[in-house]
C-alpha cells in the first residue's frame, strides 16, 4: 500500500499574490492501494502517439533561451477549467498567461519540478499576476512556496490530479509529476520529469553533491538506480516522458525509449538484468535489494559522468537564489 | 464530389538516391466523395489534448536555429511500419533518421510543404542516406522532387493517409496535409500548414507576389480567405494545426483556436460573417462566392501586412535555390 495524500482545494478566489506557504498539514491525507497500472502492457504500444482523455487539455510549450518546456494542464470538462501550470519561466509569463485566458482556463497551481539552475521560475510572477494561484514544489527542495509535496501526494485539479514521486539526483528536492491511472485519467499516462530524466539523457548531478559517489542519496547512480527502476521505469512502458528541457528539438518520448535508448541507463548489463524486486516493498525494501548491484553501477556512471566535461552553468548564480524563493527574490529583500 | 488521387506505392526496396521524378501519371487516380468531417463538433472538442490513433505513431522535432518543425508519422500497426516525414531540415536529417532507426519504423517519403526560404530541405540529403526514400513536393511549388501531389491527393503510409489542400499564398506551390477521416485515422484530424497558416499568425506573402493586391492567386488577403474559409477552416475545428514554424515556443494549436485569436484572420467582421457557400462548391464557387467581399478583405489584410516591416530573409539566397532541388545544390550543378 502506497500512501497518497490528495491536495483538493476549492477553486481559490482570494488575493494570494504574497508568497504564504500553507502548511501541508491542513491537506487531506488518505492511503490508496498502488495503481494497478504497472501491468506489462504490449510493446506497441510504448509508441502511442500521444495521451488522450476527454477531460485533458494539454499543450506544451517551449522557452527558447533555456530549452525549457513548460506542461498546462487543466480539466475542460469541469465547469470553472481549472488548469495548472508546470515549470513555467519568468521570460514567457505573459505568453503563458494570455494563453490560459484564450483558452477560458482557470489556473490555480503553478508548479516547479525543482529548483532550476538555468532559468528563473515563473510562479511569483504568475501569482502577482493572476490572484488565487498557488506555487507548488517539493518539501525536499527547501525552496519557498504557497504549498509543499512530499511523494505520494495528489495534485488535484478538476477530476484530474497529478501524483507526486520523488526523483532526486539533479537537486535534491527534485520530483516527477505523473497523471493518474483510472478511467477518466489520461491513457496513456504523462510524466513531467523536470531535469531527473531526459530524452536520452538525465540532469547533471554534481549541484548538490560533489562528491556523488560518496552521497547515496543524492548521487546520480544510486538516485537514477533507485527513481528509474523503483519510481518511474515502474510505470507502464508506454507513458510518455515530458521533460523540463530538451536541447536536441525532441519533445516527448516514453518510458520504453528511455529503457531501450537512453545511454546513461542502459550501459549497464548488471542493472538492466537485475533488481527484481521492483514492486511492493517500497523505498526501503526497493534500495535494499538493488543495493548489492549498485556499486557496479555507480562504477559506471561514474565513468560518464566524469567524462561529461560540464562548464559552470552560467544562470545558476542568478538563478537558483531567486528560484528558492518562487522567482520573486526582490520581493523577498524587500519584505526580508 | 472531390477528386482524390492516391499515392500508395509497394515498399521501395530499390536505391533511388538520386533526383528521379516519377512521372505523376503512374499514379492512381479515384474519386472519393467529400469528407464527412465537416460536421459541426462540440465547442469542448476543439482544444482536445491530442490526436489519437492505435494505428499512428507521431512525433513533433524541432530546429532550433531556423524554428521549424519537423513532423514523423507512420503507421506502426503496419508489418513494416511505413514512417514520413513532413519538412525535415537538413542540419537535423542525422538526428531524425537515427531517431527512425530507434523507432523500428521504414521511412518511405521525404515531404515538403512548399520551398521554404529560411532553411534548407533535409529531403535530398536524406535520399542519400536512406535508400529507397521518395521526395514529395507540390506540382505548384516548380521544385524537384521524386513525386508530386496536386489538391486532393492522398499519400498513403500503411493504413494511414494524408490529404493534399492547396494553400497557396506565402508560395505559389504552398499545400497543407490532412490526416484522413476514417475509422482508422487519427482523431482529431491534424493538419500540418507549413507556413501559410503559423499559430496566432500566417507566412509572409512577399516572396512570390512583391504587389500582392494585383495578384489575385497567391497574395494573402485572396489567398488566406480561400485557403483558411474555403480549404482549411471548413475542417472541423477540433482539427490540431502543426505549422512548419513557431518563434513564441507555441507547438500546436486548433482551427477553432485560430479562427478566435489569430490577428491576421480575425481582423474583418466582414470576413467572419459572410460567405456562406463553403462547401459543395469546388474553388470555382467558392471563390467567386465570396468574390464581392475580398476587396474589403485585402484592403484590410493590405494594412496589417504593410505594417509588419519584414526584413529580408537571411537564408532566402541560400534556401530557395537549395530547396528548388530537394536541398541538393552541389549535387545538381554537378550533375547539369
Amino acid at each position: 500500500m502506497l500512501q497518497f495524500r490528495f491536495l483538493r482545494f476549492p477553486l481559490p478566489s482570494s488575493n494570494l499574490s504574497t508568497l504564504s506557504p500553507i502548511p501541508t498539514t491542513n491537506l487531506l491525507r488518505i492511503s490508496a492501494s498502488r495503481s494497478p497500472s504497472s501491468k506489462p502492457r504490449s510493446p506497441m504500444a510504448s509508441y502511442t502517439t500521444s495521451s488522450s482523455s476527454p477531460k485533458l487539455l494539454f499543450r506544451q510549450l517551449f522557452e527558447k533561451e533555456s530549452s525549457t518546456y513548460t506542461y498546462l494542464l487543466a480539466d475542460q470538462s469541469h465547469p470553472e477549467k481549472p488548469a495548472l501550470l508546470v515549470d513555467p519561466v519568468d521570460k514567457t509569463v505573459d505568453r503563458d498567461l494570455s494563453f490560459v485566458k484564450d483558452l477560458g482556463l482557470k489556473l490555480i497551481y503553478a508548479i516547479n519540478t525543482h529548483v532550476h539552475a538555468d532559468h528563473v521560475t515563473g510562479t511569483g510572477l504568475i501569482k502577482t499576476k493572476v490572484s488565487g494561484v498557488r506555487s507548488i514544489i517539493s518539501k525536499a527542495s527547501n525552496a519557498k512556496a504557497d504549498l509543499f509535496v512530499e511523494p505520494g501526494d495528489k495534485i488535484c485539479f478538476g477530476d484530474l490530479f497529478l501524483e507526486v514521486r520523488a526523483t532526486p539526483g539533479h537537486t535534491l528536492g527534485c520530483v516527477t509529476y505523473v497523471t493518474g491511472d483510472g478511467p477518466d485519467q489520461p491513457q496513456p499516462r504523462m510524466a513531467f520529469t523536470g531535469d531527473a530524466l531526459l530524452i536520452r539523457g538525465c540532469g547533471r548531478t554534481d549541484f548538490q553533491c560533489k562528491i556523488w559517489v560518496e552521497v547515496q542519496n543524492c548521487c546520480i547512480n544510486q538516485c537514477i538506480h533507485r527513481q528509474e527502476h523503483e519510481i518511474i521505469f515502474t510505470l507502464p512502458k508506454d507513458t510518455l516522458i515530458y521533460p523540463a528541457h530538451d536541447y536536441k528539438g525532441f519533445t516527448v518520448s516514453t518510458i520504453q525509449e528511455e529503457m531501450l535508448y537512453n545511454p546513461r541507463l542502459t550501459k549497464d548489463e548488471v542493472l538492466k538484468s537485475g533488481c527484481g524486486r521492483r514492486n511492493g516493498g517500497g523505498d526501503a525494501v526497493a534500495v535494499a535489494g538493488c543495493k548489492g548491484r549498485s556499486v557496479t553501477v555507480a562504477e559506471k556512471f561514474k565513468s560518464i559522468m566524469e567524462n561529461l566535461n560540464l562548464a559552470y552553468p552560467k544562470m545558476i548564480d542568478v538563478a537558483v537564489p531567486a528560484n528558492m524563493v518562487c522567482g520573486l527574490q526582490d520581493l523577498a529583500f524587500k519584505s526580508a
